[in-house]
């Protein structure tokens, strides 16, 4: 009988781990990807990909024990040869061939150079080619960022007292009322693809207390622009006894600190590859809704059109003002229209035609959107009605609210949007793994 | 200008903050929800529910500053009182209530007692009040306990280098060929949902060399039994370099030590309170599909029904094997028949006729299917065209071979599934925070 023990044979090497070995040198085996080969005649040089970087290797005439014209870019080969600390190349390090076992070939060269640099394509070509543009480094670098995000939220809200969970995508209801909702057949009846986990994590504060999840949330709008996708990742939290939305806002200020500095010491290479500039965030205006309309009017001689909304352009407006005010790279918005917002937001008692609610602006561009929910039953039920809903569509919701809940609120942020605007991409498509919109299911 | 500045006034307060209050004893302030209340006339032992656990407190007419009727059972609650070692007492500290803030008041009783220890209904009830049976200290701590696992998935794996993805769940091809795949309408063309991130996975192999993913999957199969689900969530890693399929293997065992061991450290309440036996693993026997088959049918007198695939009876019967024989709880079944996997599985090169491919059962029940894919282009073209599939279908996917793959391979496992088995539930419905069947897709 054969046994697995848990010890894995197979070994990642890592730029750490041949670096370390370069400052006594000696024989190193790796295994990775040929990226780039030059070829001087006698010489060579090998650029190799492994799981974290590229670094440079020499074949050589005579040196080496294989023949150079055996390597085609984007095979995947184990290597062996003697690892040397050299300043000048990138990384640090060169590794001077000896052997190269070729696992596998292309069947085709790259349909998009990766190894020039900077991406030459266009976002089209950029996208159509994912499997290969993903390949090159900044690509690497940018998901990595974007992983690393993740882990902030994720670390962040653990260490204060949230519990992870996974809720259903197939919904009986729209979640948040009736348009951009994907719609299905489900053995015969009807369900959608949930626009968020809005009401699942609402139920999970009724049972945890502080919840978040991270998963994909769907939205069937029509139009497309420059920061809207079809499918993307929702950075969701939400949590119970808030003594004001203000405590969300807190929260959400709390993560976006230990994430950039998250970012700054473990995705030191790969925010340089990119030229990220971090913001620095020590505290986040807040302005009311009204007040941010009114102040970009003013100071820009721009007229109010939509009273109940905030255009792109004022949005970035917003944050070019806040930006020179107060050099702040965030700022949160509050106090929006009840017209605008679900049946779930609370009204301000002081103002019932505002919510206790809130977006996030950064860099101009809104990445999350927020407030405190109605938690009294009889409170909820006539919102729903206010908003020509008939509450006997939303039963299995409202138990929440019939069987008692704490005052509570919470929020999602779109984690492509808040990569693209760290990146500083002009189209949020750039910041997608895979992006779906109304064009594109594939790749 | 009001700033946020991350510094949340809003705390939460635990089970271990409470415990070490009691040491020296004194006044503290928590909030909760009204677990249960004994009236006994002139006091009340008072059960409060907080973020992590339930522990009792006590009113006492003439010392406790509010009135006992004040309080409802699920009402939500700030509370002052003072706090005491108490040995006898659940937590082992007690409280005596001085002050009571009613924050929010149920609308109605629980539809199901959830205070009475274990939870006395049927499995339509404890799903059709899911919000309600949740509050149970029983289903708090399945849900933690399925919270740890994930951590455990995310934790190892990030230990050995891999990185999180969150690959797409609306695709324009069916991954695992054409049954069981959930349609709809996508502006016009047709879309389906991810029956798991297979392609997209093997993609980002050739981006990272090791990737993994948390999220949801869709199977639309209409059978309705207790270990299948409509949608669940899938843990999936792939990885390349390999030097066979049993590197995986190794990789899963690895998570699975790693991953009882953290529950075993961190979730020890939870796991005491559902008597959950953490199996104990040094090694894991492998068999092949083929000997497993025979091994069952000479130890247990039955005929071989269908040679191709393992019936859920088998798998019970070889799990029933390895515990008495290896005296362990999981085994891997290997060398599944080509017939039965899908195209990308890759063939042993010794008998083609059956794979390079895996399930592990955990007492008795499949929680993962994994193997070697194929990464050759035209190894790959051409098992596709016998499988009976139109490669240019495929086209998309086909890209990650012609411009290069490693060897590689990966698996997938059922979240709830590991969950089931390890809290000995009868039922995959049990171990589901919202389970979507053919007949449910509410609440």
């Amino acid at each position: 009988m054969q046994f697995t023990t848990g010890q894995s044979q197979n070994k990642v090497c890592t730029m750490q781990d041949l670096l370390s070995a370069s400052v006594s040198g000696g024989e190193v085996s790796f295994h990775g990807s040929v990226h780039k080969i030059r070829d001087m005649g006698d010489f060579a040089f090998v650029l190799v990909r492994i799981i974290d970087g590229v670094f440079q290797c020499v074949w050589t005439q005579g040196k080496s024990n294989f023949d150079i014209k055996d390597l085609k870019e984007e095979c995947c080969v184990n290597f062996k040869g003697n690892i040397r600390a050299e300043q000048r190349a990138p990384g640090g390090f060169e590794v001077d061939l000896l052997e190269a076992a070729v696992l596998s070939n292309p069947a085709a060269i790259m349909p998009v150079a990766i190894n020039k640099g900077k991406l030459n394509a266009t976002l089209d070509t950029e996208l159509n080619y994912r499997p290969a543009t993903l390949r090159s480094g900044m690509m690497r670098a940018k998901f990595k960022i974007q992983e690393g995000i993740v882990r902030g939220f994720r670390d962040y809200l653990h260490s204060q007292g949230f519990t992870e969970i996974h809720t259903p995508k197939l919904i009986a209801n729209a979640s948040e009322g009736g348009a951009n909702v994907f719609k299905m057949e489900y053995f015969g009846k009807k369900a959608y693809l949930a626009q968020s986990p809005q009401f699942y994590k609402q139920t999970m504060v009724g049972v945890y207390e502080r919840v978040f999840e991270v998963g994909p949330v769907f939205r069937a709008e029509k139009h497309s622009t420059t920061r809207h996708l079809n499918e993307y990742t929702s950075l969701d939290f939400e949590m119970g006894y808030i003594n004001g939305f203000e405590d969300i806002m807190e929260m959400e200020t709390g993560f976006l600190k230990y994430t950039m500095d998250l970012l700054k010491t473990k995705y030191k290479t790969e925010l340089e590859m990119l030229k990220v500039e971090v913001p620095e965030i020590d505290k986040i205006p807040c302005v009311k809704f009204a007040d941010a309309k009114e102040m970009v009017s003013t100071e820009y001689n721009r007229r109010i059109k939509d009273p109940n909304d905030l255009e792109p352009e004022e949005e970035q407006l917003i944050g070019k003002l806040f930006k020179e005010k107060y050099n702040s790279d965030f700022v949160f918005v509050t106090h929006y229209p009840a017209k605008k917002r679900p049946f779930y937001a609370m009204d301000d008692p002081d103002n019932t035609k505002v919510t206790l609610s809130f977006d996030l602006l950064f860099r101009g561009t809104e990445i999350t959107t927020g407030g405190q929910r109605i938690h009294d039953y009889f409170e909820q039920v006539e919102k729903i009605k206010a908003k020509g809903i008939n509450p006997d569509e939303l039963e299995s919701y409202l138990m929440i609210h019939k069987i008692g809940m704490p005052p509570h609120g919470g929020l999602g942020i779109g984690l492509e949007r808040l990569c693209m605007r760290l990146c500083n991409d002009d189209n949020v498509r750039h910041s997608t793994l895979f992006p779906r919109d109304i064009n594109r299911l594939e790749p």
